[in-house]
């Protein structure tokens, strides 16, 4: 099943979309919204579930032409994000580039931060930035909706409550990090938007490339028409999001519609390319003694998508360009 | 004006509350939700005033006695709760207590981190919590919540954003805590519950007390009916309220529900007492060379409540008992 969000007030007006991406229903008398349907997951996802047969077979009363133009986040805003570092590889690699020493417990304990929820773009709203000098760059990334996962539930028990997967783009403003890192406290001004792509699956919809934990199947990304890589996503996740979530529930209760992220998808050696600048610099820090790629200017396009064995789009595409921002006086 | 929520469904049900605390009204006709007057709060806010006169003025239809016990946090989930540590002096103490320097900048740039707020928990509410080890304390704070506040305000513009005003305990593992920081990432596991007075406040409330930036009043706690101190919240609070919102809003829009938060009300010196055991324990640290106050145990109860010059209670209490929670086999 396939899941998307009309734009419409704060929280979408929730579509069940075709297999292929061209056709939607809105379904209302389902749930009007996708977090209303999370919220009584187990009474509304047969009903959803019948509605997607219908639309798969043929016309039904109703359908629209999808367009994920006019689509917000599948879930416009939530009530909690975190976002892991699941791709440890890629963490040693950024801390190589500035000669640091990775810790060993970050092999073995999840990195993870709360990320802000309230307000999810779509997969074709444009990127709104106030300044090129924060060094603009995306990040590439799996992530997971559960419903509600009580608190202390073990890895084992937690990838029953997997009920929705998606790509997002991180936006990362990479030269207000070292100063918000410093001081401890985690992220905040230097994450300032998440953009998803048109539409959430359910975990049966990526057959043979779902094994309950992780997403087998290359991420490509896409910068102004060039590849910036395509590392696979189930290769070298040292955290599968069932680990992550029981790292996240640890100590309290999650509710349903919460965003589990796996961070930068990266492969060993980036021998797939990279699903963020801040890697690619990285990698030519190593190599050359200095970054040469820029971060994002205005006007820069980014392509975020994940094909399935048929070179069929799964998610629908993110495809946004950077803006400047103007703030008000 | 003064608003709580009726524990109901996932979202509560929306009440406004007498100034004495003693009655109240569901307006469904006007909101059902918090959330929902606050998603729409300049059509809402008239009429739910007018509610408040009538209920302040004499019996009205419908009207209840008003119980804490049966209240759910007034946003029982938010979409974006930041909490600062406004009241640099008790990160100074922090600092001090295990003989660490605080940077300068502390001094001048707010330290903001993004806490959980998918379930926000009542003010009679136990604090579940898996394990005493784990160092279980009390933060006593002021928070307040915003309408929709663009990207990139100032200071100066954000003040006007204020909508409600209220009290939180923010609940923290302390022995977690220093794991968490030395990755970098902010706190997760360590800051598992965060519980509100029964209701918020409209900031005319507050009458001389409320500058447009502060709350100058002393915030009352107690342990197991011994004061734990009375700091006031308008004294040595480094960065007001309009400071902090225009930090959050650096880079990003915050939407209407936003819920930012003073960190531990501290006076210097700590001549007041503390809002948390943390800072007893290091001013015990300093003086003995170790501290001596224990974390909170199964069974210990807290209360946090700010009184009005006459000595009423202006947002209720927070009554709250610690007890033990048992995970999932």
């Amino acid at each position: 099943m396939k899941l998307a969000s009309l734009k419409s007030g704060r929280d979408g007006r929730l579509l069940v979309v075709s297999r292929d991406l061209s056709r939607a229903l809105a379904v209302p008398e389902i749930a009007a919204t996708l977090q209303g349907a999370l919220d009584d997951w187990s009474a509304c996802q047969g009903r959803l579930a019948d509605v997607y047969q219908a639309l798969n077979a043929g016309d039904i009363k109703g359908m629209m032409d999808f367009d994920p133009v006019q689509c917000a986040a599948p879930l416009p805003r939530a009530y909690h994000w975190a976002d892991g570092s699941a791709y440890v590889t890629h963490v040693e690699l950024v801390r190589k580039a500035r000669g640091a020493e990775l810790p060993a417990s970050f092999w073995t304990d999840p990195l993870v931060y709360m990320g802000a929820s309230d307000a999810f773009i779509g997969p074709r709203d444009d990127i709104e930035i106030e300044s090129e000098d924060w060094g603009i760059d995306f990040e590439a990334e799996v992530v997971v909706i559960t419903d509600d996962v009580p608190a202390g539930i073990s890895a084992r028990q937690a990838g029953a409550h997997i009920k929705l997967i998606g790509l997002v783009n991180d936006v990362s403003l990479r030269n207000l990090i070292p100063g918000e890192l410093a001081k401890q406290f985690g992220f905040y001004q230097s994450k300032p938007w998440t953009s998803f792509t048109p539409v959430l699956v359910t975990p049966d919809e990526l057959g043979d490339a779902w094994d309950g934990a992780k997403v087998s199947l290359p991420l490509r990304t896409t910068l102004n028409g060039l590849l910036v890589g395509a590392p696979d996503a189930g290769v070298d996740m040292t955290f599968d999001f069932p680990t992550l979530i029981a790292h996240c529930a640890r100590s309290r209760s999650l509710m349903a519609g919460t965003v589990i992220g796996s961070g930068t998808v990266s492969n060993v050696g980036s021998r797939n390319g990279s699903c963020c600048l801040a890697e690619v610099r990285c990698l030519e820090t190593i190599r050359d003694g200095r970054p040469s790629t820029p971060f994002m200017s205005f006007g820069d396009r980014i392509e975020i998508e994940m094909l399935d064995a048929e070179q069929k789009s799964i998610f629908g595409k993110i495809d946004q360009v950077v803006t400047q921002y103007h703030p008000p006086r």
